[in-house]
C-alpha cells in the first residue's frame, strides 16, 4: 500500500512496536491515529512519538466505540496494544485477562460495528506455542500456552481468527518472536529478557542469565517487524490467518548476552532461575518464517550485531528518556 | 472414592450435568454443596434437585471467595458451571466471556487461595476442537474452536491446565461430547440439538434437522457422564490433564432424530441452516475415548435407544417442570 494520505489506527501506539509503526507510517505520509491508555507496566512512553505530529487518543482500546467519530474511515488498523509480561500475568491473571482478552474483544466488536471488513494486523506472540515440540516452529505447531499471558493472547488471536472467518474484519495475526530495538522499554524487568540485557549493557552492569544460557532465541529487529506489519496491511484477505515472524537466526542466550556485554563493556553472570520463572520457561525457540515469506515476501534482513549497534546508538542518544538516573 | 460423608462442591449444580451429579453424590452419602446463580438461559432449574436435601449457594462462581466458610474442607470440586450455547456466544460474545472465562478464572483463583491442591473435575467440551481434522477425535487433535463459546471454554480449560501444572489445583478436564438425559433444559433452543429433538418428540411436533442430517454425533447418556466425573474425582494427579468423554457410537443426526420421532410419534423435516448457524457447524464428530478408558477404566455403557427411553420416561413423569404449557 502507498500509505500517503491514508488514515490508519495504531493501538498501543505509545509502546515499543506500536510507536515504531506509528512513526514509520507518519514518515510515509499516513494520517496516523494512536489509541493508547498508557497502562502502567506495558511500556507506553510519550517520548516514543517525540518529533512526530501524531494525535493520541488517551483511552483503553476497549472503549474504542466512544471515539467512533475520530476513527471514521480507517484504511488499516495495527492492533499492537497489550501487556506482554508473562511473569506479571502469573502474579495477576485477572489484570492480564482484562488487558489482553476482554479489552481486545470489546475493541474488535467496536471495529466490526464502526467499519465492517476493515483490515487489521494483530501482534500475537510465539508464546501461544508453549514449550516447542519441534524446532523451528511452524504455524501448524500445536497451540499450548504455559502461562496466563499466553492463554489470554491466544484468546485474543482467536477473536481475530473468528471475525476474519466471518468477514467481520480482514485480520492477519502475526506471531512475533522476541523483538528488540529502539523505543523498547528498558526499565520494566517484566517485559522480557532483551530489554533487561540492553539496560545492563547501557549501564555497564553485569548481564544476568537464568540457567545455563544454552536456550536459543531468534531476536528480530524492530524495523523488520514494522516492515512485516506494513506489508501485511497492504494486502487483503491473505490465505492464512496466522503468520510467524521470526529473526534471521537462532542464537544461544549466552551468545546474545555476550554480544551485548562486549558492546557495553560489562560481564555476564549465570544464575539459577528465580522463583516463578522456571515454570514458565519454554527452553529453546526458533521460528520457521517460510509461510510469511511465501505469502507476502517478507524476510528479516537485520542481523543481530547490526541491530544491536543501531539499538545502542538510539539509547545512547535518548538515554534520559528511557533510563532516568 | 467412597463419597460417604465427604464434602463436595458442584458448580452449576442446578443445571443439567451438575444436578445429576449432585443428586448422585447425595445418594452416595456425600455432603453436597451447590454453587449456582441461575444465569438466565444456562439451564438452571430448581426442580432438578427436587427430593434431595442439597444446600444451594445462590451466587456466581466468580464470587466463591465470599463463601469461604461454607466451602471449607472440600474433598472434590465438580466444576460444571457455564453457558454452553454456541449461538448465544455469537450473539453476545462479552456475556459468554464473562460467564465462561472471567468467572472461571475468579473461581479457580479463589479455590487456590482457599484450598490449594484441591481435586477439580472440569466440564470442557468437544467444541474446543473446532472442525475435526480426523475422526474419531483423540486428545491430541489440534484445538481450534470456531465460535466464541469454544474460545472461552478453551481459555477456562487452559486455566485448569496451568493451575494443575503448578500444583495449585489437581484438575482433570473432561472434553464432553453431546450429553443427553433427564434434567436437561428442553425449553432453551440455544442449548443444543438434542434438547430440541427431545422437546419436539415430547410435544409430538416435527423434528427439524438443519442440512442433510448425515453429520454424525456420538451422544452420551448423562449417567455415563456422571460415572466418568465420579471416577475421575476419586483419583489424584492423573497422568493426563485432558480426557475425552464420548458416547458408545456415532450416529447420523437423521438417525438420532429418527429414533426420537419414532418414540414421539412425530415426523422429521429437513431444512436449510438458518442464518448464523452454518458458520459454526462443525460437520461430523465422533470421540475416541480410549484415553479415559486406559486412565480410569471408564466406558460409556448406555446405548442410545436405552438412553432415549429413560429420558422420555423422566420427562413424561415430570413434564410440567420442563415443558410448562
Amino acid at each position: 500500500m502507498n500509505y500517503t494520505g491514508k488514515k490508519v489506527l495504531v493501538t498501543g501506539g505509545l509502546g515499543f512496536i506500536g510507536s515504531n509503526l506509528a512513526c514509520r507510517l507518519a514518515e510515509a505520509g499516513a494520517k496516523v491515529v494512536v489509541l493508547d491508555s498508557s497502562v502502567q507496566g506495558c511500556g507506553a512512553n510519550r517520548r516514543n512519538l517525540a518529533g512526530y505530529d501524531i494525535p493520541v487518543i488517551d483511552d483503553d482500546i476497549g472503549n474504542a466505540a466512544r471515539h467512533a467519530e475520530r476513527l471514521r474511515g480507517l484504511e488499516a488498523v495495527f492492533n499492537m496494544a497489550g501487556e506482554i509480561s508473562h511473569i506479571n500475568s502469573m502474579r495477576d491473571p485477572l489484570r492480564d485477562l482484562e488487558l489482553n482478552t476482554t479489552a481486545q474483544l470489546r475493541f474488535l466488536l467496536a471495529l466490526r460495528a464502526m467499519q465492517p471488513g476493515v483490515r487489521v494486523v494483530y501482534a500475537s506472540t510465539r508464546q501461544v506455542y508453549g514449550v516447542p515440540q519441534f524446532l523451528p516452529i511452524t504455524e501448524s505447531h500445536p497451540v499450548n500456552p504455559i502461562d496466563f499471558n499466553g492463554v489470554h493472547k491466544n484468546a485474543a488471536a482467536s477473536y481475530h481468527r473468528l471475525l476474519n472467518a466471518s468477514g467481520d474484519v480482514d485480520a492477519t495475526i502475526l506471531r512475533l518472536t522476541n523483538v528488540y530495538g529502539p523505543r523498547m522499554a528498558l526499565n520494566i524487568p517484566e517485559q522480557g529478557v532483551l530489554g533487561h540485557f540492553f539496560r545492563r549493557a547501557l549501564n555497564g552492569e553485569p548481564i544476568e542469565i537464568f540457567g545455563h544460557g544454552e536456550q536459543q532465541r531468534d531476536p528480530v529487529y524492530i524495523d523488520d517487524v514494522v516492515d512485516a506489519c506494513l506489508l501485511c496491511a497492504s494486502r487483503h484477505r491473505l490465505p492464512h490467518a496466522n503468520l510467524n515472524v521470526g529473526g534471521p537466526e537462532a542464537l544461544p542466550l549466552a551468545e546474545i548476552a555476550g554480544a551485548l556485554a562486549a558492546a557495553g563493556g560489562c560481564e555476564i553472570r549465570f544464575r539459577d532461575f528465580p522463583e516463578g520463572h522456571k515454570s514458565i520457561d519454554i527452553g529453546s525457540y526458533s521460528t520457521d518464517s517460510s509461510r510469511i515469506a511465501a505469502t507476502i515476501g517478507w524476510k528479516p534482513v537485520t542481523l543481530f550485531p547490526a541491530g544491536v549497534a543501531k539499538t545502542l546508538e538510539y539509547y545512547r542518544e535518548h538515554r534520559s528518556h528511557y533510563l532516568p538516573s
